[in-house]
C-alpha cells in the first residue's frame, strides 16, 4: 500500500488481492503425485506480490461491468505465468538472482531443476485454469483468453523480450531498443491482462477494447520506468530484492539512458497518457485511473 | 521405419510425419523480435524424432473417423510439448545430456539460458496452436483438447512425473512406483495424444473414449518399457542419445527391475492388451492396431 493512495484503490487493491490469493490456494492445493513438486509451486507463489497483473484484470473487467466472477480465472493465470517467469529468470543461467520476494528464489530455497519444473508447472497450470474456468463465460471467450495468454507468454511476448534481454546484456542498447524489449518481457502480460478483463464482458465494443489496449501500453511501460527508478533508489529490504542489482549487472535501463530526473518525467507521462485513454469510460474505470497515480508512486 | 511394419503402417507414419513436419515449419517461421530465440526453437524442434505423438493424435482421429484437418492443432501442438519437455530434461541441472536427436542438445548448441527460453517458448506456443485453431471444431471441442494438454503436461502429468523420477534418483524403487512415474512423465501426454484424436470428432461415444483410454495407457507403458529395452541393448548411434545412460545414472528402468526377458514379456504383453482395448472398433482402428506392433519392435 502506499499513503498517496486514495481510500477506494487501497480498499480494491485488498479485494482483489484477497481475491487472487484464495484463487491460487484452491489451485495449488491440489492433490498430485509429487508433493515436493507442489510444495515449491506454492512457495514460488503465495504470500507476495503486488498481484499487479491480477488487479488490473479486475479492474479492467470493472470498467467495463462484467462480473468479479467472471475475471477469477484470469487473474489467476496471469498470476501463474508471472510467478513461473519469476522462478526461471532467477535461475543461475538467467539472472542468478538469490533474493525474491524479500525470501530466498525457488532454486536456492529448493533446488535447480526443481525451479526448472515449478516453472514449467505453473505454466501449464496457467493454461488449465483458463482453458477450464467455471463460470459464465462462453466458450469462444475463454478461447480467446487462452490465445491472448498464450501470445503474450511466448516467443511473442514475456519469453521473446526475455531473450532480447539476455542478448542486450553487456552491450549498449538505445532507447528505441529498450522500450521493444520492455513492451515484450513485462507489457506484453500487462496487456493481456487489461485484455482478458475486457473480454469478461462479451458486450465490450471494439472501441473500448482499443481505449483499453492503449491504457495498458502506456502504463506496461510507465511501470517499467518505475522498476527501474527503485532498483536505483530504494533500498534491498523494501524491495524484497537485491538493489542496484542492474546496475551491478550494467544493464542498460530508463535511468541509465536518460537520468534519474528524466526517468521520472517519463513515468509521470506515460501515467498521463494512460489516464487520458480512458476518457471515454464512466466512473466504472476508476480503479483504473487510481491504478496510473499507483504504479509510479509506489515504493516497491 | 522398421522391416517388421506392414507397407500401411508405414505409408501411415510417413504422411503423418510429414503432416506435422509442415505445420511445425509453418508455426516456427513465425517472424518474432529475438530472431536467436526462433532459431533455437526450431533447432530443437523441426528435422528429428519418431514424431510418435503425433502420429497417434491422427491415428486416433483416422479411428473415430474425424478428420485430418481437425487433428492438425493436436498434432503440434502435443510435438511442441514433446519438443520443450526434452530441451529441459537435458538441461545440466537435470539430466545433463549432451547428445539428443543425434545431434548437441539445445543448452549445448546455443547456451543454457537460452535453452531455457526455448523450453518455456515452446510450451506457451503449443497451447496458442490449441487455443487459436482454425478448423471445422466447435470452441468447446478446442477447450477441452486445452484442459486436455495442460493437465498432462503440468505437475497433474508429465512435469510432475519428470519431478518424481528427480526424487528416485539414486534410491531404490519398485515396480509400482516406477509405473506411476512413467504414467505421469510419457504416459500423460500419450494419453491425452489418443484422447485429442478422439476428440477430433464430436459425435465420438464415451465408451469408444474410453476404449481408447484404455489403449493409450497400454501403448504408453509398452513405449516406456521398450525405451528401457533400448537403452539397455540399443548403441548411441541407432539411439541418437547416449547407450547405457539409465544404468551409468544408475537409475531403476524396467530392465534393472525385471531383467531384459521379463522386460521384453512385459512389453509385448502390454502391446497385446492395447490391442485389445480396440476390438469395437472396425479397420478404422487399423493404424493404431499396427502401431501395437511398431512401438515394441522399433529400434530406436
Amino acid at each position: 500500500m502506499n499513503a498517496q493512495n486514495t481510500p477506494a484503490l487501497d480498499e480494491f487493491l485488498i479485494q482483489c488481492q484477497q481475491r487472487v490469493e484464495q484463487s491460487l490456494r484452491t489451485v495449488l492445493s491440489q492433490s498430485i503425485p509429487s508433493s515436493k513438486l507442489m510444495e515449491a509451486m506454492r512457495y514460488a507463489c503465495l504470500d507476495g506480490g503486488k498481484r499487479i497483473r491480477p488487479v488490473l484484470v479486475y479492474a479492467s473487467a470493472q470498467a467495463v461491468d462484467a462480473k468479479s466472477e467472471d475475471a477469477d480465472a484470469a487473474a489467476v493465470a496471469v498470476e501463474l505465468i508471472h510467478s513461473y517467469s519469476l522462478v526461471h529468470d532467477d535461475l543461475p543461467a538467467m539472472d542468478d538472482d538469490d533474493l525474491r520476494r524479500g525470501k530466498a528464489s525457488a532454486h536456492r530455497a529448493f533446488d535447480e531443476a526443481t525451479a526448472i519444473l515449478v516453472g514449467d508447472a505453473l505454466q501449464a497450470l496457467a493454461f488449465q485454469c483458463l482453458a477450464n474456468q467455471n463460470n459464465s463465460l462462453e466458450p469462444a471467450a475463454k478461447l480467446q483468453m487462452t490465445t491472448l495468454l498464450a501470445e503474450a507468454a511466448g516467443a511473442f511476448g514475456m519469453t521473446g523480450g526475455q531473450s532480447l534481454d539476455l542478448e542486450a546484456s553487456g552491450t549498449d542498447i538505445d532507447l528505441s531498443a529498450l522500450e521493444t524489449l520492455h513492451r515484450l518481457k513485462t507489457g506484453a502480460l500487462i496487456k493481456a491482462s487489461v485484455k482478458m478483463g475486457a473480454i469478461c464482458n462479451p458486450q465490450c465494443s471494439e472501441e473500448q477494447l482499443q481505449a483499453l489496449e492503449r491504457y495498458a501500453e502506456n502504463i506496461g511501460l510507465a511501470f517499467q520506468v518505475q522498476d527501474d527508478i527503485l532498483d536505483e533508489i530504494s533500498d534491498t529490504a523494501t524491495l524484497g530484492k537485491p538493489q542496484g542489482s542492474d546496475r551491478a549487472q550494467a544493464k542498460a535501463t530508463y535511468v541509465s539512458l536518460l537520468g534519474l530526473e528524466k526517468a521520472k518525467a517519463k513515468a509521470s507521462e506515460l501515467a498521463n497518457n494512460a489516464a487520458k485513454s480512458l476518457e471515454g469510460f464512466s466512473s466504472s474505470a476508476n480503479s483504473l485511473r487510481d491504478l496510473t497515480t499507483y504504479i509510479i508512486n509506489r515504493i516497491h
